[in-house]
This record gives structure tokens, C-alpha cells and sequence, in this order.
């Protein structure tokens, strides 16, 4: 029996990027800055965060195909299909995004980052901080 | 209303690792290697996966308390507390763990890593590529 777990959105995405025709590839193709708008619930977790701050978010691509098990590096259909888990494609069996990002403004529930490569709407899970070289332990 | 959304692992832990009293608090502490044994239905998934590549492991710690939202950094009580979107603490709303590694050894369906700050049986759910400068991205 396969256990399962139920990931419950901490806030949502805020971006121009609506469609994923309108989505960069890879974060090096230039992606917007974008807003978090988090829950009520969340305030006391967020209490500690600041512009200026490098931090992780942890999206849901919930526009994503979870059926998906290997794809075509950026789209490119000469190129032989890659394992998902070797690639960064939304489309994978539990569809989250990591964005490595700076805040650029903050709000009441609300943070604004320099760049994030998700769809207006996308739900946000988690929020880390990257942790100088062990950034991503 | 909030959506919610299901994870569903995809594998899970292999770990000397059986209790939280005995697992490293930050990662520059020394954590054990480990073995990650995924589900039969991620196969194609995985291919392209080998021994010493570096991949970002996203795991789900199902033994912690998702109600906190503050914490003492490393547990010492004499400092002060700080949100849970500030610190690396497995105890957060959405209980994920983000894990760089690297690959050190590989069997069918199975991935050893070279260390890994996750408890035996921890449930596995997404593994992404570090991709170069954008690692994290």
C-alpha cells in the first residue's frame, strides 16, 4: 500500500506569465519578477523574511501532466527524451517547482521576488532559505 | 476555498538513520550515506540518472509537526525564535525536505547518495538535476 500526503498551498503565485507558451524554459531565458500573496495562516513562519533575502519557494505546477516520465530537453523534438528526473519539465509524477530567488519588496502577507519562472495562480507550498554553500542541503 | 493536492512518493529512504535524536540538526554536521529505492512506476523516470551525478533529492519528513510555524534555530532555546520560512526545520506546513547529493552508487530501481538528513523510511517524491550556476533554479 503506498502511502500518500495531502500538500496544503501556503499562498499563490502573482505573475504576468498566464499561459505556459508564455513560460521561459529555463531560468536563464529571463523569466518576470513576480508577487507571493501567503495566507493568513502562515504569518508567524513568514515573520523573519526580508527584502534583500535569498530564499527558495517551493511551487505546485498545478497545470502540469504528473503522467509524464521522460520528455524532450527544452521542447526539442531532435533531441532523444530525457528521464524527467534528470530534467527540470513541470510535467513529473509529484509537479514541484524550486526557484531560487531574491525578495525585491515586501507587504503585508505579501513578498516580491526578481524572477520566478511560474504560471499566474500557481500555488506556493514552502518557503526555504538558501544557506550560503549549503545552499540546497 | 483552498485547494489541496495529493504527493504521491515515488520511493523512499534507506537510512542508518531511525529517530530524530539521532539526525544531524544542519547538514554541515556529517549525515550518513543512505539509499533511495524508488516504485517500479518511475522507472523511465530515472534513466538517465548515474553514479556521480549531483541531484537535489525532495523528500517528505511524515514524522513532523506541520502545526509549527516558529522554531529556536537548532533547537537552542536560549535563542529566539524564528518563522519556520527562515530556517531549514523539518517541523513546517508542508513538510518538505530539499536534499543536494550526489550519486555514489546505483542497483535496479536503487540510488546510493553520499550523505542524506533523512530518517529510514522517509517517503521520496521529486528528483530534480543541478543544473551548474542555476542549480537551484
Amino acid at each position: 500500500m503506498t502511502r500518500q500526503f495531502v500538500v496544503r498551498p501556503i499562498g499563490r503565485v502573482e505573475s504576468v506569465l498566464r499561459t505556459r507558451d508564455e513560460a521561459p524554459r529555463q531560468p536563464d531565458e529571463g523569466a518576470p519578477s513576480a508577487w507571493l500573496a501567503f495566507d493568513e495562516s502562515v504569518r508567524d513562519a513568514l515573520r523573519d523574511l526580508a527584502v534583500g533575502d535569498e530564499i527558495l519557494v517551493i511551487t505546485w505546477f498545478d497545470r502540469a501532466d504528473r503522467d509524464v516520465l521522460t520528455v524532450h530537453p527544452r521542447g526539442d523534438r531532435t533531441r532523444p527524451e530525457t528521464g524527467v528526473f534528470s530534467t527540470r519539465s513541470p510535467d513529473r509524477p509529484n509537479p514541484l517547482g524550486l526557484h531560487r530567488v531574491t525578495i525585491i519588496g515586501s507587504a503585508d502577507l505579501r513578498l516580491q521576488v526578481d524572477h520566478l519562472e511560474a504560471l499566474d495562480e500557481t500555488p506556493v507550498v514552502d518557503v526555504k532559505p538558501v544557506l550560503g554553500d549549503i545552499a540546497e542541503r
